[in-house]
């Protein structure tokens, strides 16, 4: 976190000088004032009295930035946040941030107007530089910056979960399907790490079938590989949408699930739990997910240094495993 | 609205001793002025300079209630409404009510208080006394009270377009499939009767099953249905997820769809849509009903009277009927 010295030395300036800017007390002149507020813009640096208010002049109120609640997991971990805060008497204020990164900017700077008390968020964009470990921030499974609290669930182990089912019903030859990221280290990959790991551990061939994130033509993605990669018995799939959506290519195809093809998701969506074929899915606890974002964002708030916490996954048995 | 001779009437004291009270100058003795707090709390009587501040000390901030934002309808319009008011410069507070009456409320009494500038909600209490129509709220379907507006999509010419669908198809001997509140008329109800009247008009064959809200379970409600009507050949169910299950049950039935049974919701959700086999559904224009219902609350904050607004509902054919 950047000092009172950090400013002044940005500046170009004397201690005393980017003082009496930061207090308003005494004379400093408009241009040296200029350069000592754009220091303190430039570093994000946080006044004590500011870091005070935090405390103070609590809003009541957690900003949860999502990419999109659009999306089923999001809005399921939405719901156990808001029911969570409302128990502790907060507020929450939700912004679909759909990879925009001024509107995470915006509620970044609400932050720091004390508008809002703290952050829950995950975020696609490159935005660790804003951020600080002082602020109440806590990340829904990306790592932004070195010290941002986070919590997501066990990725790597799920991956390995996956190969052993497939690998326990009978599967030899299998996949991991979904995509990567050129700029990002997600935690998806550590999905996919995990998978391949336990594969090559035991000796069981493994393709990747991978693109880009986000894949353009998802449709056209799946029936491809139904299509040339005929002797796979066994597929993990990144997320349980992309997973349903290839078992209903499969059954177009006349392919039999799960006794030709196995197929296992990961997130253990409710929103999918009435659909059939039910999909065999690595669960996250999506409720107990929300409810330590929470309990760290207002351990954070409060001022309290927090760790990550990676809660453990589970099978969720359905039909389209054997 | 109530006025200050409302007020004045109410508490049994003058004109002069009311604007006392509420201008807190001059003396009024305790026991007065208790009288006087009380009536105004019990008009939900709001002064003048209280109806300036909602322009004036706009918060920014318009809270949505939601029963759950857990069901896919309501977390796409959520998704709708917070993206129209971030153009706005409005952020949106989320409130999920879960038929909560003490969250609904909460948010009221923050309205009141300045702390949010306008509420859209969707709720199934009776809270119509708490509110009046000088306050910028905008409901989701439920009419509540006289004079509050809402947005919502045609639910009686959904109904009846769903029947004509079905008959046009061939069915002969058609069904609706819901639920009845024996408390509130909501507007699920009007599918309902637009499906009755056009089956009657027609002269066609037409069975309710419905039970109260909420269905215990619904797995075997809808079993039932499958395994008594055996002779109907098409259904209206009231909303998609509803009817995806009985799409899915009649599949594991060895019930041909839609040869042997045309099947019908009614909401158009997205998060369906890559769901095979695809649904037929009455959609209703989520995506215009947010933006209108985010364009009628900001309407209100700025204290322009607005007029209930309904959307036209389109088919959409999916791979549930002919």
């Amino acid at each position: 976190m950047a000092t009172i010295k950090d400013v002044a030395k940005l500046a170009g300036v004397g201690l005393g000088t980017a003082s009496r800017v930061i207090n308003k007390s005494g004379y400093v002149s408009e241009v040296t004032k200029k350069k000592v507020l754009d220091a303190i813009e430039q570093l994000g640096y946080i006044p004590n009295e500011t870091a005070r208010a935090f405390v103070t002049q609590d809003s009541k109120i957690v900003a949860l930035f999502l990419p999109s609640i659009h999306h089923a997991f999001f809005s399921e971990l939405a719901f156990h946040i808001e029911d969570e805060l409302d128990k502790h008497g907060y507020n929450m204020m939700l912004c679909n941030s759909s990879g925009q990164i001024e509107k995470e900017l915006k509620y970044i700077n609400m932050l720091k107007q004390n508008k809002v008390s703290g952050i829950i968020g995950i975020s696609y964009n490159s935005i660790g530089n804003e951020l600080n470990n002082s602020m109440p921030i806590v990340l829904v499974d990306r790592h932004i910056g070195e010290n941002i609290p986070y919590v997501s669930s066990d990725n790597y182990d799920g991956g390995q979960l996956a190969f052993q089912v497939l690998k326990d019903t009978g599967c030899i030859n299998v996949a991991y399907i979904g995509t990567f990221s050129k700029t990002v280290i997600t935690e998806v990959e550590k999905r996919r790490k995990g998978f391949e790991d336990a594969a090559k551990e035991n000796g069981t061939n493994c393709t990747l079938y991978i693109e880009e994130d986000p894949i353009k033509d998802e449709t056209a993605f799946l029936t491809t590989f139904l299509q040339v990669y005929k002797d796979i018995d066994g597929v993990f799939v990144e997320n349980d949408i992309m997973a349903l959506k290839l078992v209903q290519l499969a059954i177009e195809h006349n392919i039999n699930i799960p006794e030709e093809l196995s197929v296992i998701g990961y997130d253990g969506i409710e929103t999918y739990s009435a659909l059939r074929p039910r999909l065999s899915s690595i669960r996250q606890p999506i409720e107990l997910m929300g409810r330590s974002l929470v309990e760290l964002v207002l351990k954070r708030i409060n001022g309290v240094q927090v760790e990550p916490v990676i809660h453990p996954v589970v099978l969720f048995k359905g039909d389209t495993t054997l």
